[in-house]
């Protein structure tokens, strides 16, 4: 469970008493707000704050006095539009807050993404909670053989016993350890910020993270990509469950551009265009290298080939 | 006027109805929000929306699930610890959107501050309006003859008539010219992003600005400063009526440790600590240059000496 | 001549004494050191300063300890794999500092892009000089019918000569009021930061500008792109030819797989399959917009038709 | 040792052979080039390159076309005058990139400075070395018992030795098992992103971090200071005695105004025009809390006392 009872009541407490505002508002977002969406064994997300809505992206893109007579047809294609040209500065003007609770290995990740504030959890200054990622069953991979960062088929049998039990153990016995070199009981107790080096990457950490619609787009096509790896895009995939509910306009330009579509090379635009001439094209005549040409074969054929 | 009735109508009609929410809200920015506060003689600084308020500060530098039962008091307290310990990311948490109307060469100042979200009204796109910023009286200063970027006492007589006659003159004519080089009534029409090279830099143009709260800070230090060009330091100043609304503890803290505080060098501490054990430090036996003599005197002396 | 005689002599003597250094260095960009490409008719662009090649490029993204043993063919093919991927951060690790003189109405534009750093020539400390950009004659074009941010053909005859002496004039008048304000003979002079205001945006200003790799490809596409206005693309070309002496590598992927590369929608994606199994796809039949369909028939099929 | 007699030798072929360069060199910095100075038990700082000196930072704040005829003794005062009134982009215009080698938790303090450029080694797509930081005795502390995020004495005797051989055990036992996780004899092998999460934050990783020299004169006085974690202040240490070598004009404005300089509130500023009057002025009288009115006495009596 990623929460005590007194969060719990804390996050209803917050959510009891609602306030009038004249700002922009949006109803599936409100429903978001403060709770938190598991992902993994003890994470989680949620809603803090939000800023925008897909009105707030028009205005910024007409710089207008307010909200106008346009209709929602209207704003949504005008998103299209800014989608499509890489007109990025009015989706700046949308920004989210998230509380979130993530293992380490899968925070510093994250952190990569610069264009963001943050707000983490300090283990100089406090003590962490014995929380740690113990991966399911059957995310339990083996590594990739023909991807060097990718992983591959579950473990199973034995094998996947033994890590499991390595990963519980020895995740056990660092928290005990770490908490035996704390106790002041006897002794006058490691500092802190020393203690938590023996620390394990799959404890869990949590932070405040705001960012704008923008760079957010920008992390959840990285980090939800199936590329990805598994235990950083089900953050991705619940973060884009609560963005479609904010913003659907801008998310389904979002979905449509860039999650959906695809970048071609000079090369593979030549490619395309003798191959609608009715060329029969090959790797060889094709000037890509193995990897490219694979890669766009993905994007001609439908993947079920 | 920098509203015409149609804007001042939409504004009205977006102050009309409010909406029930969860977020933090501050009735000091409902006040505010929308409505135009105008500077110089065109121009404007209005809120469309913030995110956050004095508590977000506190609740992020926490990590907190919810607002706890901390006292005001005691996050006002944490605020200025922050403050004085240059812990700026909980600071971060906050967001404010303002639209500006602002003369050109005041934008291409305020526009060397980054971090933060810009959409300009485009003069590619559109025709920009018959508004220029001319100085009242007061603002019309002569050069300064001890500071190379500075300004000296107001203008006077037949100097300042001169002066404010080419100001208007130059202005009208290159509006007229620019018109002309449009106009489609008898030609093809310059186009907009040609024609638009023709107008001076107190033309007005105008933008959506976002910025969190910390940045907002250092905007304001610099250009809220007594050193700061005039006619940017008014819209700084309006800034700073706005935000003192919205997170009065933060604004209190800014204003003690950073507009009213000052920074020391190594050699002024050393100095000061000899002149508090009695002894009589002259610029000579300070180490210091002439200039930072100067500067270190208004910091120790009141100024009004 | 963007240049005088005494700038040309500074640049010369930079040229003169060559050091001996251990760090990365490239031999076609020594040649451009200093030395000032014009562009339009007062600008221009120099390298003042550069770090990295395309082998520190393999060498950050192989976090190696020295040059290493691969062959040079092994990273082009690195380059091209990291630009194919979105892997932007080795990218960042090869810096460019750039002089250029520029027309203000371009900086403006240029300025948007904010992951650089900046320093311009500053008019409230020094008096700008008498240069202005007229465009030549094969660049004073018509506002476009069709696009509201674009141009059309050159104008031509009276309404050319029109537009010229417009200009020519209000920019020679606006600057003598500019000096006739700052002149201190018989008067005290109106401060420069004041004076400033008359000049249009047509004069010339001159600032460093210094950027990563990474982020002045994302200018070069924007910028050196079609669709971007004459004046800044220029500048982009001017600086694209010095990118292809610098890192060749890296600019051969970045031409393949950005400028010359296309972004396709899902929808597109989807259109593509239909055409490629030999399917007759409408626009009514293809989900897309007008003016998408229009774009997506510039890709597949070559511009000439 | 942090180096291999590969890495070495590596490190030694790149030193061996310097190229003409007609950009700005420092003699200093060459003899830092490449060359790994050891930090903590097996972590190094390398300069990889380097770009711009205290000259560079003169001419980007004329915006000059060469090095002029100013004087050595010039510089030095434009570079204390810059520094002390904030004016940062001048130093934005030099850049360093250096190879870093440090323990994880250390690392996670340090990205939180996120203007910069970074490359860390994978272990997504790479096996970690054997290498664990292990406090010397003396770096050995107990928790603070005045300062919740600081530490206190060493520990002693039994204390040391039992946490000592915790933090050798535990990571022992960690690698251990994370190769054996890995291990492809008689079983499939985890995925490296998975077995990476087993590894305790002490272990040593390694990245390219590149950064401009303000931002660095920011993250040094964060880090060097004394209240920063004694295993990332080395870091910054032996990055101090880098820059000084680099710029020394810079530098020593840095130290002055930045380093050995201090911020002091309005309510301080007050407090010392009191008592240079003559005043007795007590906490009780001052207005300060009793945290503000300790830091101040700090300022103002000489730290022996």
């Amino acid at each position: 469970m990623p929460l005590t009872p007194e969060q719990q009541a804390e996050i209803e407490a917050a959510r009891a008493s609602g306030q009038t505002t004249l700002r922009a508002t949006v109803a599936g977002m409100e429903a978001h707000l403060y709770r938190a969406h598991p992902v993994l064994d003890h994470g989680f997300v949620r809603v803090v704050d939000y800023m925008g809505d897909d009105g707030a992206i028009c205005q910024a893109a007409r710089v207008s006095y307010g909200k106008g007579t346009r209709q929602v047809s209207s704003d949504a294609g005008l998103i299209r539009y800014l989608m499509r040209h890489w007109h990025s500065t009015p989706f700046e003007m949308c920004e989210i807050k998230l509380h979130v609770k993530l293992p380490v290995f899968v925070a510093r990740q994250w952190i990569r993404h610069r264009t963001a504030n943050v707000n983490e959890y300090s283990a100089r200054y406090s003590i962490l909670d014995r929380e740690f990622y113990i991966p399911a069953p059957d995310a339990l991979a083996a590594q990739s053989s023909v991807n060097n960062q990718g992983r591959g088929r579950a473990l199973e049998g034995d094998e996947a016993a033994r890590v499991l039990d390595i990963l519980k153990t020895d995740s056990s016995r660092a928290y005990d350890h770490y908490r035996d070199m704390l106790s002041t009981e006897g002794q006058s107790g490691l500092a802190r910020e020393l203690a938590r080096m023996n620390l394990p990457a799959n404890i869990y950490t949590q932070w405040y993270w705001k960012i704008d619609l923008h760079n957010l787009f920008h992390f959840l096509r990285l980090r939800a990509d199936p590329h990805a790896q598994y235990e950083i895009r089900v953050y991705a995939e619940a973060i884009c469950q609560i963005v479609r509910d904010w913003v659907p306009a801008a998310y389904a330009a979002f979905e449509d551009y860039r999650m959906g579509g695809v970048q071609l090379s000079a090369r593979a635009v030549a490619c395309l265009r003798r191959m609608l001439n009715g060329e029969n094209v090959s790797q060889e005549s094709s000037g890509m290298s193995a990897g490219e040409w694979r890669e766009f074969q993905t994007v001609i054929r439908p993947e079920t080939e």
